[in-house]
């Protein structure tokens, strides 16, 4: 193990933090707050500090790196992500409480979107615009940019094992040959569709600022609302704006760059895509008809149901309606979508949709193989025959994501709240979507869970954001010996 | 698919059934419960008449049958004895509603213990004979009685298929190399130590019909009290004794076997039955502590957690205090207990721990191979090398265990019941145990489930009983096909 590569990795993470708080402290300066100008002011200079001095003492660091610390630079830069990220909101005085503060920045960061804030609406507008662009970095991956951004190693692994770390999904999606550039394509093209998506909010008569913000938790699919009732009071139009742009950016990226190759029938042919709009359909269908009644109108009823339903599997939280208020068949939808989440590649949490085909899949063959000893045969994803590797890592991720929801719930639980209010709290925070259930439902907040369940909580968007094994080494001892 | 084997084999359940019910009768004459003496005589001639029937068709059958046939006689067999095993209720008309007679049935064979009875007291004796007998005839297998007492096949693949199909563990534990001589002695285990627990109840001055019921319900780690409040109001003698053949009849009965051929060490080394009991030490004490206060003395408490999470872990379902009004902590700990289950091999339900080890194995060996992409090793359980057609089956397992307490759940929240009330009615019947909580808490019932659910919760119990993939393969098509 080489500490020096996660050190200078580290130096870099934290210079890219500090670069993207000064549009913060911009906006901070711009409407005149000072107790933000300082505390951005402050952080940038801690930052660069630690950064420098990481700098200074890691510099002749390697440029090549083995899978075990690709592992250890992902879960490590996360959470020191996280530690300094959140110094604004205490520094501030506008989440004076540390452990609040780290909460509400990792589950910015992982796109989580769940909140220890009762009144949103009292965050200056420089803290409240770095809240919601934690969503935008956290999205695509922050060690991504590093790959699109900086200058290059030759090592081909060095690339390949940090993405592999950090991006969603059973297997990494290549675009084109070369990593670096794979890195480059998906952030044009998170880039260009976060444009797009503000410009149809401005379009709708959103003031500007409040426009940038939606649109980092759409494009994130991190759900920190910037009012009280997060996306309630906003026009129909603007509500049906972010549920397709919440669908959209729960889609695999690589189907984004097929288009721009036009290769539309792959795109169209594409299994995970297929599952992800089936699902989304049947859902929407099935909440409409339990809710009939509840709202005016059909268009309403249907609004409110696919709102709610692209908010939930694509993992982002916004809310336009108290859905804990819905029977409880419409919520044990919600709840399974909750596991669901959104599709590999895509900048959303959950188990993905082609880790359920996978597991699906494989379970079909094992019954087949139960009847028929002797058959043995591969399984087929998009046409092609899929690794055992990759279906093994896919069962061990099953076993890992359940025995973390177990241990998580038993932990929480020691805050005497109903098993439902703890099971999607967990449920929530671990698969990134931010509201939960009952205490923690889309009108409440986590600000009333004690400090213990809020650091396993965080803990838990942590493992859900980077799927789980770049969290769960840092815990393993094999992981430590030489 | 030979359709006459199955038929031969339903012929054979249905005598054997037919002839366990002359029991019940004779109580029903002892006490003088005319209404009963007909139930239970209509419904012997009934079975006799189909048996009959079924022998004069099936004759032909062949002695040999492969995998498939296997489990699909197993699933079969099991739904069938219950479709007749509740005709004594309904003719009776102690329990009218074929369906919820038919729950009560299910959830006796498979030992859940689940109940539609608010009034348990106000049952016959001879119909209460039945209904925890069949807690009895459950725990051990009806097909694996049938193995023991029938005259015999030459064909080792024929009793090899039926006991794997019908006996919980991930790996079917052979004690001695015929399968035929091993379902003997399994059953001559059980019995003694059936016995053994009569007598220690009889000399704590239980009557002795009230001796036999509790009895069949502790071995076949079933549940059904036979008082209203379960076991509350018998002496603490009673609720110790209780305790102890719980947790006896939790163990895997290979180890029996072992300490009659006196391989002490073997037992005391043996990694499933150290984890039962680590599991069961460390789950009373952090109840003690959480719920200390509750109860009058210090060993009110230990007598009351140690209870409850024996009868929770063996997934026998008895309750000496109702633990739904615990702290979320425990009842946390109690729902964790559920889904571990007992030990393969035993007479309970649940994941099982072993296959919770297997599981845990699989998933570390994975994150070493992540570490260490070159590192190819195999898992060792009690010594011995898994093959890796188990560990794939454990991982399969695994996604079925989940896949059907999601699906369940979604259909039973049809009943506009709390999530956790839903949860655990599934968590409970799935893992065959009994009560769950808040509205399925141990002093409330299933009553109040629609006819859907009680279906749904009824299917849960046959395939947690029977280890999911024999109920999952009457729903395959690849089953039926040629």
């Amino acid at each position: 193990m080489n500490y020096r590569i996660i050190g200078r990795f580290l130096a870099q993470i934290l210079t890219i933090e500090a670069v993207f708080m000064l549009p913060a402290l911009g906006i901070s300066l711009g409407y005149g707050e000072w107790a933000a100008v300082r505390a951005f002011l402050f952080t940038i200079l801690i930052i660069t500090a630690v950064a420098l001095t990481l700098f200074l003492i890691c510099r002749k660091a390697p440029n090549a790196l083995d899978a075990r610390e690709g592992m250890i630079c992902v879960g490590i830069s996360w959470i020191v992500l996280s530690l300094f990220g959140c110094l604004p909101f205490v520094i501030s005085g506008e989440i004076p409480h540390y452990i609040d503060a780290f909460f509400e920045i990792v589950s910015g960061f992982t796109t989580t979107g769940a909140s220890i804030l009762s009144d949103v609406e009292a965050l200056s507008p420089g803290i409240l615009y770095w809240r919601s662009f934690s969503h935008w970095l956290g999205g695509m991956g922050v060690l991504v940019f590093l790959l699109a951004v900086a200058p290059g190693s030759k090592d081909k692994g060095f690339t390949m094992h940090l993405l592999r770390a950090e991006s969603p999904g059973p297997d990494v999606g290549k675009l084109v040959p070369r990593m670096r550039k794979t890195a480059s394509i998906l952030y044009i093209i998170y880039i260009v569709m976060t444009i797009i998506n503000i410009l149809f909010l401005l379009a709708g008569k959103m003031p500007w600022l409040e426009a940038l913000c939606t649109a980092f938790g759409t494009a994130g699919t991190g759900g920190f609302g910037i009012k009280n009732d997060s996306m309630a009071s906003y026009s129909p139009y603007i509500q049906i704006v972010t549920t397709v742009f919440m669908l959209l950016f729960g889609i695999n990226f690589s189907c984004y760059y097929l288009l721009l190759m036009k290769q539309f029938k792959a795109v169209l042919k594409d299994e995970e895509l297929r599952m992800y709009i089936g699902i989304v359909v049947i859902a929407i269908v099935l909440i409409v008809i339990n809710i009939y009644g509840t709202y005016g109108t059909l268009g309403e009823t249907i609004r409110h149901a696919a709102f709610t339903v692209s908010t939930i599997i694509t993992t982002t939280g916004y809310g336009t309606t108290d859905f804990d208020l819905w029977p409880a068949f419409s919520k044990a939808i919600i709840m399974f979508l909750m596991i669901v989440g959104a599709c590999a590649g895509s900048t959303g949490g959950g188990l993905k949709v082609s880790r359920l085909l996978y597991l699906l899949k494989s379970l079909g063959r094992n019954i087949t193989q139960m009847l028929n000893p002797r058959r043995v045969k591969g399984i087929r994803y998009n046409g092609q025959i899929v690794s055992e590797r990759i279906l093994d890592n896919t069962n061990a991720y099953l076993a890992a994501y359940v025995s973390i929801i177990i241990f998580s719930f038993i932990v929480v639980s020691l805050d005497n709240n109903t098993i439902g209010t703890n099971f999607t709290a967990v449920l929530s925070c671990f698969n990134n979507i931010g509201p939960g259930l009952e205490a923690v439902g889309p009108t409440c907040n986590f600000g009333h869970y004690s400090d213990l369940s809020k650091l396993v909580l965080a803990a838990d968007m942590l493992a859900g954001r980077l799927e789980i094994f770049p969290i769960l080494v840092l815990f393993s001892r094999s992981t430590w010996k030489r």
